[in-house]
């Protein structure tokens, strides 16, 4: 305090002589200068000046201005980094709102013949509402902090179909999203300044920026593009042992699988080097799943599974996977939901003390429960109508429907940008990206320079003025240096959007070569 | 770094040494010793024996088992400290869930005949239903960060139809409950272990476990309940100066009005002199005002109000009011609304810098958006049917029926309290709660100690042994040594239960008379 006082001063003695009146004098306003640095020093790409341009395009295509093009595309939630499906027109699954709308008014169960008959509403939806109403009492009540019982157990369920592993209600936190559950695990694992996390580049940017308001340290390691953005456990280990010669007790490694932004989807194999590694270095694994339905290549292999599995193979003699940390998210804003305003999700808990657990439920208490109509969501996410029961054809359309046009327009994109001069891409494997590499000329460097801006966000503040595209900048997820990257969504409707953005490369080309 | 390792190695001269090998084993496997300690400091009263036996009472009930009472009434939410009228049979209002049921299902709007014939739903819950998917776009897509630009509009209109003074939609943030807002202006405000926060007590623990989990200071101030729990400022200068004092660089101050758990209604006047106070000392008022439509006795006068009137007073010839900086907060979940589980609120920010509301902006956006859903509760809140639309009457009866079942019960337990021994009231004027004080024979406070527990704890389970009745201990809020008291909700239906609790203190005062 004194150190301060005195580099405030000028004179530590009064500081020392007077400590009632300079302790006092210590105070100032709020102001920029002296609120909370840590969220200063959070770096998150927010309302920037592409964000603030599209919106501003968008209105000025509204009141009839004329731009070079018809509508605005913006392939990412319109202040940030991430996928908004319905924002960009997927349509909400018909079974899913059904059932929300007689649990926001259960009165409408009163008048089931209109119900079912003009309204069209099928019995095992009525059935679903009775069901979710008598687990939550009302939408507009409390629940449980880490979420209504029944709803756990039914995410637990689901959790043993997937894996072919029992799973336990008790340790499942139902969340306010998926980064809900990022904010709680981070607050109680990160123990301070000298507390780190590996976190993979390129990455979500929730991660660092959750790392900067805890005051804690970014570990980074890079994916290797080469391989289709794998995860190298080689690099992890290289990144780790750095960090730990600095000084830095890393707590956690954070996988994120499928992967965003790069697309990246796991092979089993991979997964359990990641496990392995973790056994050995005795730090949690941190595996955000959100994409998992999102997978076009192979199939999705849970942490979960691969863990239990390796705990049951002979590898296991010495126990040493038995203690095992693992904290594996999911999300019902991401695959085929897509509800992301609802703001769903949970975090189920494998191998973590009752002692840490008792203090996650504590730190989730105090922000009262997650939103419990998102509760509802997550309990139909993880139990969808099944076959034989009267909604399951048109859930199965849909469902069917908006992960082909996922596909079709993926291919789409890979495709397009595999003609582009300069740009490089990785096969779509899953998630809701693309992230290709990009090499400009020297003149598009020399000019962004000029601009005062880094070369990808000059690229796509030009692709946006011409042709009403908005892409994210790589540099916004972290690249390698020397390197320049975008990141595209395939969830804007239809495709005709991918020809303007090749039409407007080549004339950038053209015009920089 | 290197103390730590002394302490642990038990030999500094290896620490020193070998540096990269102890770094190396400085790292522990996660456990409860080497988790975030401040998220262990925080206190916050959940699953405590009586929430625990509470839930118990309400199984063994309902698996057929006999009990000295037929009903368990938990007066307060099931893990925690707070108000959930939904789950104490609050009944929804009807055009505020009808609305959310098409927001939900806007495939209802296909159907106009249906709905308003056979299900009874009138023209304008159709309209504001039309009028918020169009400022939202679906409520499963993300929003501003903020929250949706129109729903902010129709708050900041509220504001001024209520205070009189403009507000500007800019300044206004819709958050996850009032808790959410909360936690974000602490987490902006408090820049670390030498800042603090004056909070009332007894207090709502939201704060000071708020401030644990941020490592900043409470600085208390306590309430004078010989006038009726009314905010002196005189006690809360004499604490800001001892914290000062102490090098405590104090922040803001939070005043709960009407107060939880106090029930208190803070006059114009009183407020004046808050505001005063933090115009002299320069330090940010944060207003928790959920409890605004809950008022007995007189008006509720908003801080904004105070503030807009003192600035056009001539008492300030000198400027001196016009940059006190104010947030006030406001929820759905308390009033006649009641939808805690829908996770909706906001605060208004009057008097920030432009560049301290860019670092909040940013640090929402890290959490994405409220509730969509939420959002829209809010717009229904803040501008619910007027005379002479369709819903209008229905609402007002709905409303009118819940205020007034709150003052019969605030009444009917106020009256009670007041017959019982060693107990002492102050009346009701707002909130949900009465926080009486209660003298114990001394024979109950060594029995408590016998069992060790508190003697506040001691009676609260003893009460819900005999009745089923469960309140909450004074001490999980704070009070002045050598004094203990109880909280209990009037959200409770019908008054029977106050007999109950008459009946029980009677026989307990007998017993350790």
């Amino acid at each position: 305090m004194f150190d301060t006082l005195a580099g405030q001063n000028g004179s530590i003695v009064s500081a020392i002589t007077k400590p009632f009146s300079t302790a006092t004098s210590k105070h100032q306003k709020l102001s920029y200068d002296n609120i909370n640095p840590h969220v200063k020093e959070a770096q998150y790409a927010v309302r920037g000046e592409l964000a603030v341009k599209s919106e501003q395009y968008r209105v000025d295509l509204k009141n009839g201005k004329k731009l070079p093009f018809d509508t605005v595309l913006i392939t990412s939630h319109i202040s940030s980094n991430i996928g908004n499906p319905q924002q960009l027109d997927q349509k909400p699954i018909t079974f899913f709102r059904q059932v929300a709308s007689l649990l926001e008014n259960p009165d409408l169960l009163q008048n089931r013949d209109a119900l079912i008959g003009a309204l069209g509403y099928k019995s095992d939806v009525v059935e679903r509402a009775e069901k979710l109403l008598k687990a939550v009492g009302s939408v507009g009540a409390y629940s449980q902090s880490h979420g209504a019982l029944e709803i756990r157990q039914s995410v637990a369920d689901f959790i043993e179909r997937r894996d072919g592993y029992p799973a336990d209600k008790d340790s499942i936190y139902l969340s306010n999203g998926a980064s809900g559950g990022v904010n709680t695990l981070l607050n109680v694992m990160l123990a301070g300044p000298d507390c780190g996390l590996l976190v993979p580049i390129p990455q979500y940017p929730l991660y660092t920026a959750s790392l900067a308001l805890l005051n804690a340290k970014p570990v980074r390691y890079f994916l290797d593009e080469s391989t289709a953005w794998s995860t190298d456990v080689g690099a992890i280990r290289k990144s780790l042992e750095s960090a730990r010669a600095e000084g830095t007790d890393v707590r956690a490694i954070v996988i994120i699988n499928p992967g965003n932004p790069t697309g990246a989807s796991l092979p089993a194999d991979n997964i359990k080097e990641v496990i392995r590694f973790a056994a050995e270095e005795e730090i949690v694994v941190m595996a955000d799943e959100v994409y998992q339905t999102n997978v076009f290549e192979g199939e999705f292999v849970s942490f979960k599974k691969c863990l239990r599995e390796l705990q049951a193979s002979p590898e296991n003699e010495d126990g040493k996977f038995d203690n095992v940390q693992l904290a594996s998210m999911h999300s019902i804003s991401k695959g085929m939901v897509g509800e992301c305003g609802h703001r769903g999700g949970y975090f189920e808990l494998v191998g973590f003390d009752e002692d840490i657990k008792s203090q996650i439920y504590k730190f989730i208490s105090i922000q009262l429960c997650p939103p419990v109509i998102g509760q509802c969501l997550v309990e139909m996410m993880v139990n969808p109508p099944r076959q034989g029961e009267p909604s399951y054809d048109l859930y199965r359309e849909q469902y069917d429907g908006i992960a082909k046009g996922l596909r079709t327009r993926a291919t789409a994109l890979y495709d397009a940008f595999r003609e582009m001069e300069g740009v490089d891409c990785q096969r779509p494997q899953g998630s809701m990206y693309l992230f290709p590499t990009i090499k400009l000329p020297q003149k598009a460097v020399a000019a962004a320079e000029k601009e005062k801006r880094k070369p990808d966000e000059f690229y796509c503040l030009r692709l946006l003025d011409a042709t009403g595209v908005c892409l994210v900048p790589g540099s916004g997820f972290g690249q390698k240096e020397d390197t320049l990257h975008f990141r595209t969504t395939f969830l804007a409707p239809g495709t005709d959007w991918v020809q303007r953005i090749v039409k407007f490369h080549k004339e950038f080309m053209d015009e920089f070569r």
